[in-house]
């Protein structure tokens, strides 16, 4: 049974699920495709082999867990949450433990396994943006769960165990310590200064803009300053927003555009990158926030973390991101 | 130049240091050894290729930077750190930024390239444990240095990029957050209790048991409750001290048989297991305290770590510490 258990000193939470040893990993030491063995869950026709359907996206009316989809969320056939809530299980307060509730799903993001593009034309971002907005919305509704995250492995350096693009879905009982430290350090800022602190850096940015990589009219593509790997990229919304499933649809189009142009440019520097995206949204059962302001983070796994970043919560990184931003900048 | 840097809203530090992209990196794919070519610069003879010893051990008095050592600590030719301190560069409030001033070593823990052991035995154990133990007191004389951070990359995984057994030690101008949440939390937790934290937890593990791997006079080997990786292990004094550099000989010959059997206990399960070793001891500037409690972790890295750690701060761990345990108590 899946346990969110945390040491009694650090807010360092973990979620132990174990059974996830037992899922299916088709990545092989050569890291080639193999589309037909074993069978892959993802893949249209094998519906039967993944969770159930809990949303898609289909250009005609089929029937859910059945071909015909463009993009399908399922439950996660070994998830690191479970859900219904069990009862709890008590922990000392040097040794906190509650059980970890939760949905964990996987969204599916094309009905072939081939190719494995590591970016989508924009109209497939588009599209994916628009699920991950819908899925924020559902989870809205139970008052139960505290924080969706949303993020993207791609490549087994980057912890994806299935070749088939896909994305992840995590809700979770409590807000992560990060996600709560960004939001409680906004807040904080609003109030001494009376206005955003992301949209004052982003101000920052443009006018310095030797970290940027794009500007369109509604996003802005930079380093950040404190880049945590080599080509480290943020995509922030120009105006002022807390949570992303508020973005209007043109505002996800932009956004689409500049996913799709980033991942390119990265591809070209880096052939076979693998990368995390993450999206860094206000927590579910938050009212708009004038101090916090969401973004999607788009990490490349070319840096290994070490005893170093183990040990200290700090990062080593060897490019600055001046130097990412420009080499990103004349990409292609 | 190396450079620290925060991320204005996040507790979050970065070392940027261009021109560790260029260091060498003798893992092949196949991760099979290649002790002559390109010559290792951590073998006996190749002393010119490494950085200015700093210190050494040798059975007989033989001259530095030259054979006869047994274990030789220079300077990173790569350093993430740059000593001596250059002149401020400034920052503002949401972009702070120092000069990342500070000592980067390299233990070099044998004269021979191979067998590439991913454990010594007991005795090159505890002189190592000896060299660490060394260079702490040495840094503590520099008031400029506020925490050293002693770890060792076991394999590729782990983040080593040479193969010849070596630790590598940064000493830092800030004590990083995680050791400086850590040392608060202890010290708020004595001054509430009056007692240490770790030491009431270890009693607990003690009484519990299902949790412990060993247990010798000095020492307790244990899976912490909130283990972040399968088969983390700490190896914690059963006598209380916030320093690692005050244990007494015996106690480190008594650590040392420890590491030696755990890491044996290890790689039986998981033969090649790569793993990080972290001391977690008290920063150099701080007195003894009766709050902080100094431990090594060994740290497998047999998972990922994906986008939902880079976005949460959190873990996922598909084994319990529980089971980790009862495994690596049977093993061999």
């Amino acid at each position: 049974m899946p346990e969110l258990r945390r040491d009694g000193l650090l807010n360092r939470w973990v979620i132990l699920s174990p059974g996830r040893f037992s899922r299916p990993d088709d990545f092989h030491p050569d890291n080639s495709p193999s589309p037909q063995f074993p069978p892959c869950p993802f893949c249209e026709g094998n519906e039967r082999l993944s969770g159930p359907e809990t949303f898609a996206r289909r250009a005609t009316v089929t029937a859910p867990d059945s071909p015909g989809w463009q993009m399908r969320v399922v439950l996660n056939r070994f998830p690191a949450l479970q859900s219904p809530a069990p009862p709890h299980s008590g922990g000392s307060s040097l040794e906190p433990s509650q059980p970890a509730f939760g949905i964990h799903e996987v969204v599916i993001e094309t009905p072939q396994h081939l190719p494995l593009s590591a970016t989508h034309p924009a109209e497939t971002w588009k599209m994916l943006l628009e699920v991950y907005q819908q899925r924020l919305w559902s989870f809205r509704e139970d008052p139960r769960l505290q924080h969706a995250l949303i993020f993207k492995n791609h490549g087994p350096t980057a912890g994806a165990s299935l070749q088939h693009p896909h994305s992840q879905i995590l809700v979770l009982p409590k807000v992560p310590t990060q996600v709560a430290e960004e939001w409680h350090a906004a807040e904080a800022w609003y109030a001494a200064h009376g206005r955003c602190p992301r949209c004052e850096q982003l101000q920052q940015e443009i006018d310095r803009s030797n970290r940027v990589v794009a500007m369109s009219t509604g996003i802005a593509v930079f380093c950040p300053p404190a880049s945590r790997f080599p080509y480290e990229t943020w995509l922030v919304p120009r105006r002022h927003d807390s949570h992303f499933e508020n973005a209007p649809p043109d505002l996800l189009a932009d956004l689409a555009h500049n996913l799709a142009m980033l991942l390119r440019k990265l591809l070209r520097l880096v052939p076979n990158a693998n990368y995390n995206l993450v999206i860094q949204t206000a927590p579910l059962r938050q009212a708009r926030s004038d101090g916090f302001h969401w973004r999607v983070e788009v990490l490349p796994r070319l840096t290994g973390l070490a005893g170093f970043e183990m040990g200290s919560g700090w990062y080593i990184n060897p490019m600055e991101p001046e130097q990412a931003a420009r080499e990103l900048r004349s990409a292609e």
